[in-house]
Formats: structure tokens, sequence, C-alpha cells
């Protein structure tokens, strides 16, 4: 059976990061007994400027129709309120109701900073939380006062505690492969419940409930809990205690990019959108219209999106060979793109990695 | 004329550092001419348990009516919802129109993590955003569903600007006598208003419209923005760039916490809650109920509180004094306290500080 893979690159370097994502697809062994076909869509800050949607129609029903999986690069946003503008990758998430936005994090060796390996995830919410978009402006008393809503669900909270957990049992199967059992399950429910505690209230204890399934209770796998900015502080204190952390959706954005930042460069750092049976592969970093152009994007966070998407369309054993590929290559530390402090172009380090499969 | 603070240690290690900043300030040198009295008040978990309430109106009634500035400690607070329970940090902010959350985290020596000598203050709003608590439970479709408010006002987010823009030529008034003049003043604006244009919208405009007043212009002071996430990337991949930043109620409180983590430890960490003619001094880490009793919380955080509020109170030349024995106890790092890697205990370390007076 052939896949059939939608490719949004958007804006930016998207347009660089994307088209490698497409070759090592097309560069997976024939022995895997994979065969990718691929749809071009189209979305994002241009598409908006040329037909007056961020998400054209037809994006969202290719990717609903003919589509097993998708990559999804980066898009410009107008920073200030546009009129008819709306975040595309945003919408996409609650369109094909991709509930779990999951980000790996892992570093590439030791370093003076973290001696110990980090290696966790972060899976956010994607659906609701502020991301519902539900404001309102009025005039007060003293001027102009604007509400959004932060809206979290007991059936948003369950399903992505339960994704969640799912992936701690995934993670802990491969660490059986690999030895590594001395190392405990764990997931870390984060939330602001001390001063929200009807919202954040409502999403710490169904996660926690969810959590207690007994498929994950006997595993083993750990229930921890932390505060929102007492997270952020542990989480460069001692990266290397977290192994999975749940969080609604606004804290999820926020932990991730901070997290990538601990792994030395958001230019490594993957995302797939879940849902039931479809994944948007996503790097973490934006359309950096900086370097855009120069043929100098990071290719390792898309290559890795790539793998990640694999895994949740259930070809774990192809999401490991990219894995390891790209893991191979940074173990090398010869051929870095320049967020990297290297010299490598995009192409360079994706032949390279190609070579590795 | 005697200076009268109010203290409120509140729960578990806030009783062993409250007392600290008190010490402190009975040892500043007389020829400054300053006294101080002293008035004990209630407020936290075990005055919850005690009374009914959290925040005693007393403390509140002594704190207006008396008071020329105050220390909080810290409370512990029940992680479920509590009938009758709020926090009473966050009552207080409110009560007493405490606007402004002041936050400077500043580096003791280079590190191999951090060579450039970090050195910023983040200016968190204290009145609004999530923390009105303005929340709601009801049935959905699919089982609960739990809101709560974001709200921001043109107002708020004016005058924490404003404030913003006044501590950034404090800074550049002490750079100048120091002579580090290479050093720009910024202001970093933090916000999400690409996803929320409306509630982030404005408070961005308008604090980007305040930090244009002459006052600031005029002194060159640079006005930066961040969309938070990428914020958190940045803080901590390039720490020495920020100078004041300044966010909304809670990516303040994750901000300031994550930029603790930079400087070693939230024990270093002081903050000051800022009203027009009131502030109260407050360390940023928690009652710490695991080394509570133990003699050995770290009382850097609160004597740094004790100078932030006294500059607040404008007795600039007090508050120096405290920063300067606090930098020459951290410049020598003989006596630490073990959050620091040291053995010292909370009182040798304060003698120590109270020594280089
Ligand atoms: C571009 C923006 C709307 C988006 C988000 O906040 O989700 C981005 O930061 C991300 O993390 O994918
Ligand atoms: C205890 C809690 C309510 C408080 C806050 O969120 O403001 C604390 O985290 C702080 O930063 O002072």
């Amino acid at each position: 059976r052939t896949l059939r893979i939608g490719l949004i690159p958007g804006d930016g370097i998207g347009r660089e990061v994307i088209p490698a994502g497409r070759r090592i697809l097309e560069a997976l062994p024939t022995s895997l007994g994979l065969k990718f076909s691929f749809v071009d869509l189209d979305a994002g800050w241009d598409t908006f400027k040329r037909t007056g949607t961020a998400l054209p129609d037809q994006t969202v029903e290719t990717l609903k129709k003919e589509c097993d999986g998708a990559l999804f690069g980066a898009v410009s946003s107008p920073i200030t309120a546009t009129k008819g503008y709306s975040s595309p990758i945003v919408a996409l998430r609650k369109k094909l109701d991709l509930y779990a936005n999951v980000r790996p994090v892992k570093s590439v060796a030791p370093t003076p900073c973290f001696p110990d390996p980090i290696d966790l995830v972060i899976v956010r919410e994607n659906t609701e939380d502020l991301y519902v978009k539900e404001e309102k402006t009025y005039d007060g008393p003293n001027g102009k006062v604007a509400e959004a809503i932060k809206r979290i669900t007991e059936s948003a909270s369950s399903r992505i505690a339960t994704i969640a957990g799912e992936i701690a049992l995934r993670r802990q199967r491969v660490r059986e492969t690999t030895g590594e059992t001395a190392r405990k399950s764990m997931v870390t429910v984060t939330h602001k419940s001390n001063v929200m505690s009807q919202s954040d209230g409502l999403f710490r204890t169904t996660a926690r409930k969810a959590l207690e399934q007994a498929k994950f209770k006997d595993a083993g796998v750990i229930i921890d809990d932390q505060i929102v900015d007492s997270m952020a502080y542990k989480l460069f204190r001692e990266p290397s205690f977290y192994d999975v952390i749940v969080a609604p959706n606004l804290y999820g954005d926020i932990l991730s990019d901070a997290a990538a930042a601990l792994v030395g460069s958001l230019g490594l750092v993957p995302s797939a959108n879940v849902g039931d049976g479809f994944a948007i592969g996503e790097p973490c970093h934006g359309s950096a219209p900086d370097i855009e152009g120069k043929g100098i994007a990071n290719p390792i966070a898309t290559l890795r999106s790539v793998a990640l998407m694999l895994e949740f369309m259930n070809q774990e054993e192809a999401a490991a060979k990219i894995y390891q590929a790209v893991d191979a290559n940074l173990a090398e530390g010869k051929l870095l793109t320049p967020d990297m402090g290297g010299k490598a172009k995009t192409d360079e380090v994706v032949n390279d990695i190609i070579k590795r499969l």
C-alpha cells in the first residue's frame, strides 16, 4: 500500500525543510516495504495575501479525504490583528481534531550545563485552553478591556493524559529493548491549580484520574504533579528527571520552547500533531525570515518530525531508522548547520543523514 | 522618622527568612539616619486552618493604616480547591493595588553555561490576567467544562509598562554611576498576540505606546517585543541580552521562575510587590516544607527583597548597602546554604552579610 502524505511548507524556511522531509521518506530502504505519494498543499501568510485565507478549504479537504499523514513547515503571522487572518496551524489542529501535540526533547551529548542525558517528551493539549480564541473587547471605566476565555474540558483533559500515559508505555517498551530498564516511567501533570482552582483544577484531577487506569498502573507508571512556574524552574535545574510531561495547550507551548533551549537549538526539536488515526509532523521552529533563502535551515527538526509522524502511523520500524540516522549524524557532529555552530547547508545535512539510513 | 514595616512570615521557611529580613533592617548603619519599627502580621495556610481565613482583615487594615512597607515570606497552599481558601498573596496584591511585581535576576559569577553576566529584571503585572480568578464550571455534552477569564485592561497594561520604563531608566542611572555605559536600556514586551489578538494584543500595543513616552524615548530606551514561547527559549539561549522584561501576570510568573534557574537557585531571587507609595518585599521561593525547621533556608532572596522594598520606598542608599553586602558574600562564595551547594546555616549567612554592611 502507498501512503499518501500532504506537504504544507507554509512560509519562510518551511519551504526549505519540508522538501527535506519528502526526500527522507523517498530514501527509506525498500526493505521496509513502504511506498509514499505526495500532494502539495497551501497554507500560511503568503497564501493569505494571495487568496484572503491562510488555510484554504481545499487543504483541509485533501488532508481529510486523501492523506494518511502530513508534514507542516512553519508559517509567518502578522503580529497585529489582521482582519480575516487566523493561524492556520491552530485551525488545522482543531479542524482535524489533532488533540495532542507531542514534542520530544533529547540531548545530543553531555554538556557542561547538562552533564546528564536529557530525554523527555512534552505532550501538549492541542485543541482548547486559551487557544479557543474566544475574545471580546469593550470599553471599561478606564479605557479598553479585553477578555479571553480559557476553556478546559474533562474530555480533552482525559484523552490528552491517556495518550501521555500511552507514550510513557511506548517509551518504556523501547527502553526494555535497549536495556535501559533502570529508568522509571513517569508522567508529570502540569497546571496552575493553586490559582485557577476550577479550570486547571479540572485539568489536574482529570489527568491524574486518567493516569490511574490499570494499564498504566500495572506497568508502574509514576504520576507526578507540578505547578507550571515551578515546572519551568525544575525543567532547567534537573531536566534529566523528567520523562513525559503533560500540559494544557498554553503551558505546553511555553514549556516546549523552553525545553528546546536545553538541547541547544530549536532546530533539533520535532513535534507531531496527533489525532485518532492521523498525524501531522511539524518542526517546532518558526518560519525564520532572517535566514530564509540561504539554504542553511537545520533540517533535523523536520526529519525527526517525519519519524514522529511515522510512529503515530504505526510505522515504528521506519521511524526508528530515521531517528538512528539523525542521531548518528549528531553523534559525529561534523556536519552542523549554523544554529548548531557549524557551517553546513541544509542539503549537506540531509545527504549525510540519508547515507546513514 | 521611623519607618514601620509589617512582617508577614506565612508558612514553612517564611518563618525563618522573614526574621532575617528584620535583622538586616535593624543592622543598617545609623549613619543612614533610618529607624524601623515592626508589626507581626498573620497570613497563610496555618492561619487559614486556625481562623478560617488565609488573610485576616486585620492584616490588610494594619498594612493600610500603619505601615510604610512590608515583608512577606511564603505560604503553603492546598493543591485542590478548598472551600474558603484563597491565596493571601494574590489577594494582598489586589487589595493594596500593588500592581507591579518586580523580579530582578542577577548572576553571581560566570558559569560554563552562562559565561556572560546576567542582569535582568522581570516586571510582572500583578492584578489581572487569569489572576482575576473568575471561573465557572458547568456540565457539557461530554463531561465537565471549566472556564476562566483572562482579563487585560488598557489602564493596567499602561501603568505596568510605565513602571517598567522607569525601572529601565533607574538601572541606566545606576550604570552611569558605575561606568557601564556601553549597555543600552531596553524593555522587552512579552505577549502571545499571535494567538490572543485582542487580550494580548491590547497588552502589547498599550505597553508599546506607554514606552514611547518622551521620557523613555529621550533617554534612548529601546522597545523590544517577544512572543512568550520564544521569550522562554531566548531567555535561556541568550539571557545577557535582556534588560527589563515586562509581561502580563501569568507569563511573568512562569518567566520569573524560569529566569531564577539561570542564576542557580530560587533562593537568590527577590521580588517586590509595588504600588503607588507602598511595597511588599517577597522572596520568589515558596514555603519549602521539605527543609522547614532545619535552619538552612537561603536568606539571600529575602535580604535582597528588603533592599528592593527600600528602593521603592525611595531609600536607595540603604538598598545599595544591602545589595553590596550580599554581593560581597556571594563573590567570596564561602558561606553558602545547601541550595547553593554549601553547608552554611541561614543565621551564618545573615551574620556574614551583616558584617559586610
Ligand atoms: C505559531 C503559533 C500559533 C504556535 C502555537 O502557539 O501553537 C507555535 O508557537 C507552536 O508552538 O506551534
Ligand atoms: C503562590 C502563587 C499564587 C504565586 C503566584 O502565582 O503569583 C507564586 O507563584 C508567586 O510567583 O508569587
